[in-house]
């Protein structure tokens, strides 16, 4: 099952099944009520009529108050690459924020902010956490995971070395899109090493394996619930491979009319077009 | 006008004008219906009937979805306490997220995570954004702020400090109060010097003013907007004086029982008390 968020004629977000072809959708539930039975909703049968996903609009099957926890410095040979090289492993997960209002879906438009000379890629996946987790055992964390997604982590990178904090250039708009949403049952565990491919304009730039990860889900997982309570509908990104733009020799970002694909085994793939600056202004008119 | 988030037997969040003795609210709109015209209700004479405070759940004013950005790092004697000294004013304002799911109100009780030495004190003033922001001018920027509040960046020290990102110290359950937000123009202009203090059990631990800033609001929202396209609802956090707790000889965290204060002038005082850990369990049950 592939499980995205909808909304029908500007009412609220549903969470829906996608059909195989992608051609339709079937309703689960409307977005809260998913959240409050996640594991229900995903181990059922979608009942109810197909829905053309023509007369749908897709959004990411998020709450608005979710927690986007991102880890950074995940994978030895993106450490290696990367500006923190000369630090070695760090200590624990370096762990940054999304809001939610940067995420968008399959398919969006990514517009470069006016500062950027690009945009670079990271292809990763995400687990959703699905029930209340406080202090949590790594394997109580993980068994709270009821799904994953493919995920770009696309990144602004001037606006994220500006200073010492990252948050900035990991926000812009619509710089998160997410795929369907995969039960966690039909995805096993990312420690069986799923591959992780990211294409730019068709050729290969990331090629990981998920068993590759430094800190897994649940241990990851497991930390935050030491200071914060994880609550149902919150999303771990667990860190991109090796294979970033701005740690190439010469630099390498994304320039509108740039088609990006993020492949996640078992997760399906995930595309997306880099636009221009000038495609902000759409939501500066209130879109 | 001070005005709350409040919600009436488990309905949904609305926006009110509390009474000048505290004892009472007036509705003035539905949660999105307000950030949808917030200067318009801000302007307005509160209409309708009084209610009972205590009748009442207070609960920040705030859109789930909004984004909670706060800057570190911007009062020069605050610079020059802490683990950031050697590296001098940064050349641009330190921003960091907070989810808004780590928000609570004047009142509340903030528990200490179980690894956890005690809880720091960071006391500010918070800015509300008004209307959307796309690559806007200081000036833009500042004439879209429609209200400030006093707010507690209380602070996991030791899980700000586990990496270089700082953001899982910055949001453990319940460490963000806010006070009751007072309209932009009846605050005036945070260059004129307002006075910052922040006492734990009654002894004053910050005392700073607003003039002190490095960067402003108007400045800092600019930047901001350049990257991400500013919403209304959205927080800016302006940073905290010095006179933290970790930073003093011998450092100085606060524990279960001690009470927390944070006086803005033209704001007013926001007082919380610290609870053990324990508390967090609560929210295990489901709260």
């Amino acid at each position: 099952m592939r499980v995205v968020g909808i909304r029908r004629a500007g009412g609220p977000v549903e969470v829906a099944a996608l059909s195989g072809d992608g051609a339709a959708v079937t309703v689960l539930a409307r977005l809260e009520e998913f959240w409050a039975d996640a594991a229900g909703f995903l181990a059922a049968d979608p009942a109810g009529d197909p829905v053309p996903a023509a007369d749908v609009e897709f959004v990411p099957p998020v709450l608005p108050g979710a927690r986007v926890v991102c880890i950074g410095l995940n994978y030895l040979k993106h450490v290696a690459e990367g500006s923190y090289a000369g630090e070695g492993v760090p200590p624990y997960p370096t762990l940054f924020a999304r809001w939610t209002a940067s995420l968008t879906v399959d398919g969006a438009e990514i517009p470069v902010p006016a500062d950027e000379d690009g945009l670079d890629w990271e292809g990763e996946v995400v687990a959703y956490v699905g029930s209340t987790l406080v202090d949590a055992t790594p394997e109580e964390a993980l068994a709270a995971v009821v799904g994953y997604s493919t995920f770009n982590d696309v990144t602004s990178r001037r606006a994220q070395k500006l200073t010492s904090q990252w948050i900035l250039g990991k926000n812009g708009d619509r710089s998160g899109p997410l795929g369907p949403l995969v039960p966690a049952a039909e995805v096993g565990d990312l420690r069986d090493g799923l591959r992780v491919t990211t294409r730019v304009n068709g050729e290969t730039v990331q090629d990981g394996r998920t068993d590759e990860m430094v800190y897994t889900v649940g241990d990851t997982l497991s930390l935050v619930s030491r200071t914060l309570t994880l609550r149902p509908g919150d999303l771990l990104a667990t860190g991109t491979p090796s294979g970033v733009g701005y740690a190439r020799t010469p630099p390498w970002l994304m320039q509108p009319g740039d088609v990006v694909e993020v492949e996640v085994e078992r997760l399906g793939v995930l595309t997306n077009r880099i636009v221009g600056t000038s495609a902000r202004e759409v939501a500066r008119r209130g879109r």
